[in-house]
């Protein structure tokens, strides 16, 4: 088998066989396959796409090309949810504790990469004392006991994946839906998922900006679970304007309470559901996503979940009374206002400017090396299609630095955009993708 | 400038910039530009192609990355042939002493490369004493003394040709039409052509199988000889069965000396005139293809081209009479008959597969370190079309290596295909390219 055949072979839109992905993921692994073959062949990809069938056959192919975790001391069905990533989400911090609750175990490994704010591990560890670098059996025994565990990932997960991502990044071949699919699926099937519950975002702050390229990700990764045996479902969710009104780690934590507490953002709250109920039925703890649903309305109002989050804190080391006393988590030493020009409506917050907005403040990391600051950040005063009043407050921004607030001000008045017309409505959810198809609402 | 966004440019469909192509080919020579970024791009070209435009910036960027050779010593229009490769092509050994026994200065500089046979200067060097190792000065003083002068190609002409050629090699990006074209023109321009002429195979034995691709081809080339100021004529000819009666080196220069005596076989003598008449329209020589071909005619029976041939050998310190004794020529010591096994038509003869049975033999090189045997061939007894009866003798094979004669004999045997029916009939010349358009014949 010869690397060239296969770029050929896909060039000239062939399907390759099982053996062909393999010998090109482990020849890449072992340094047969070269650098610039792999990029080609990829870009074939991108012309030619991949059936289901090669899809999976890739993403089985990078799990294999590094540790794969094993989740078995866990009983019960291991749920894992996803998001393809957006400004403001921290459903995680509302949706490990609603489904643990509901006694479907939660065992979360995160990795802290980059973006706009940190990742679920760094938000978390905005809370004074929280350890996410907790030991496996240690993780293992507080999942099984407390049916929740968030924990730092460790180990080498899927390198044929970080490869091969770092290669497309420089080759103009990250935006093939087959390739996105096949590198998210792999990490959370080597991660030891049994089932997966996806949030595909579409919108100007999501990486699929059209609806239409993220229904059919979803529908591609639905697909991949399927044919390797990991029941997966997705939900196509609005991310063209910042999820909640908030965006920086302790303020999203903050939020997160909140809306434990049934005080929180109806969009955020609303998508806790959705995601949740579908987390309740793969999990086996709920027939239909309605009984889920019905399951955790139940045990946030009854303040059950608002608990298990309290219990999560005290597990991991941290000081659990912060979910009574918000004030303990880190506060900017400044805030800065971000008043409206004019009257009107407002018409589009671009969610990826609000975000950058937020890295600059330091809520964020560009680079690896960069360092978080958990306490700043910025809420969103008004958000979409709200009228807004000539000197209204829009938006606050919280912070330690009057350097980066300026540079933050900037962008985030240029994320704004103000109308005499009101927007035309933008639903929060856009529709599902299970086995049984795609339905969009 | 990024290589990332050149890349991302071409993949979305849109035209490079000369700026873009020239960052491009300079950053791949100095390194700035990775191997695995310049295949990705390369594939987004076979799935994009390139415009007029881009195609000769291409061109051009490749002909600044070395050294550009200077005719103007010589004196008149420079006008080079170049053939895209087939099996049998001993053109220019008749095409170069017709051309310049009418006047127009034939400067040609040869590579040795791999293929079936030798290039011209292998065939060349089976004459005894012919030295193509010539300093410039001589090459110079040769062809405006006599017209004609052939050496091999020293220098460092377009190394980005050649390591781009050799990355799309390994890559599955060789048949690109505009990438085939930049390179063959890169290379003309830079040995130094005031105008050329192209012969575009077509067929089995050809890199372009198809009609349509060789017209696209021509087309393409011919299009950037008129960007870049380099007036480009292009012939598109049958390569479906080899040309001419014989392939091998010596062979070919006794096939090449009994064509200018008149007595050639009927499809070289008429692609030699056929090529030679736009040699001289753009050389100045003739206004029309048909005036151009009336005064070759002449030449050629006249004994003129013939004499030509010999004052070339005699001032390149070979030994003339050749031209005379062609039993002067290396010879093989044994020959072995390709008889026919049944009475029919000789349906086709497959190119690519006499080809292969004469590198086989010792005619051509499959690898750079090989050393070709002057001897060793093919006389090809009956072409496509002729009626054979059983145990009449198809075709002849010279060799000096029993093994490797029984190894071509099979090829042959097998690149013959006889039928009881008479194959259609198919044309030594297709059509023709120039800048007016392509007209199929």
């Amino acid at each position: 088998m010869r690397a060239y055949d296969i770029i050929l072979k896909k060039r000239n839109g062939q399907e390759l066989s099982t053996e062909e992905i393999n010998f090109l993921i482990e020849g890449y692994m072992s340094g047969k396959v070269a650098d610039y073959q792999m990029s080609a062949w990829a870009m074939t990809v991108f012309f030619r796409g991949m059936t289901e069938r090669e899809t999976a056959d890739l993403t089985m192919a990078m799990v294999r090309s590094g540790e794969q975790v094993n989740l078995s001391p866990i009983e019960g069905i291991k749920v894992d949810k996803h998001s393809t990533g957006g400004v403001g989400d921290k459903t995680t911090l509302v949706l490990g504790p609603l489904v643990a609750a509901a006694g479907v175990p939660v065992a979360k490994m995160s990795g802290r990469g980059l973006g706009h704010t940190g990742g679920t591990i760094d938000k978390l560890e905005s809370i004074p004392g929280f350890q996410t670098g907790i030991k496996k059996e240690q993780f293992f025994n507080n999942v099984n006991q407390i049916k929740i565990a968030v924990a730092g990932q460790t180990g080498n997960l899927t390198p044929a994946d970080k490869k091969l991502y770092a290669l497309r990044d420089v080759t103009a071949t990250v935006d093939s839906i087959p390739l996105i699919a096949s590198s998210i699926m792999s990490k959370k099937i080597a991660a030891g998922a049994d089932a997966i519950v996806l949030d595909v975002k579409t919108g100007c702050g999501a990486f699929m900006k059209t609806e239409e390229d993220a229904f059919k990700l979803a529908a591609t990764m639905v697909g991949i679970g399927a044919k390797v045996g990991r029941k997966t479902t997705a939900v196509v969710t609005d991310m063209d304007q910042p999820l909640g009104n908030t965006v920086g780690n302790a303020l999203e934590v903050k939020e997160a309470i909140l809306t434990l507490k049934d005080k929180g953002p109806a969009d955020l709250t609303e998508l806790c559901y959705t995601l949740g109920s579908r987390m309740l039925v793969l999990g086996g703890r709920a027939n239909t996503y309605d009984e889920g649903r019905k399951i955790l309305e139940e045990l946030l109002k009854s303040g059950a979940a608002l608990s298990k989050l309290k219990e999560l804190v005290e597990a991991q080391g941290g000081d659990g009374t912060v979910i009574e006393n918000e004030e303990l988590l880190p506060e900017a030493k400044y805030s800065l206002p971000l008043k409206a020009a004019a009257d009107g409506y407002v018409y589009a917050i671009n969610a990826e400017q609000v975000g950058i907005a937020a890295m600059v403040l330091g809520a964020g990391r560009e680079t690896k090396e960069d360092v978080i600051d958990p306490a700043v950040g910025i809420i969103i005063n008004k958000k979409r299609g709200e009228e807004v009043k000539s000197g209204e407050i829009l938006a606050t921004i919280y912070y330690n630095d009057e350097h980066r607030a300026r540079d933050a001000e900037r962008i985030l008045l240029a994320a704004y955009t103000i109308k005499n017309e009101k927007p035309l409505d933008r639903p929060l959810i856009f529709g599902y993708v299970d086995e049984t198809g795609s339905y969009r609402i």
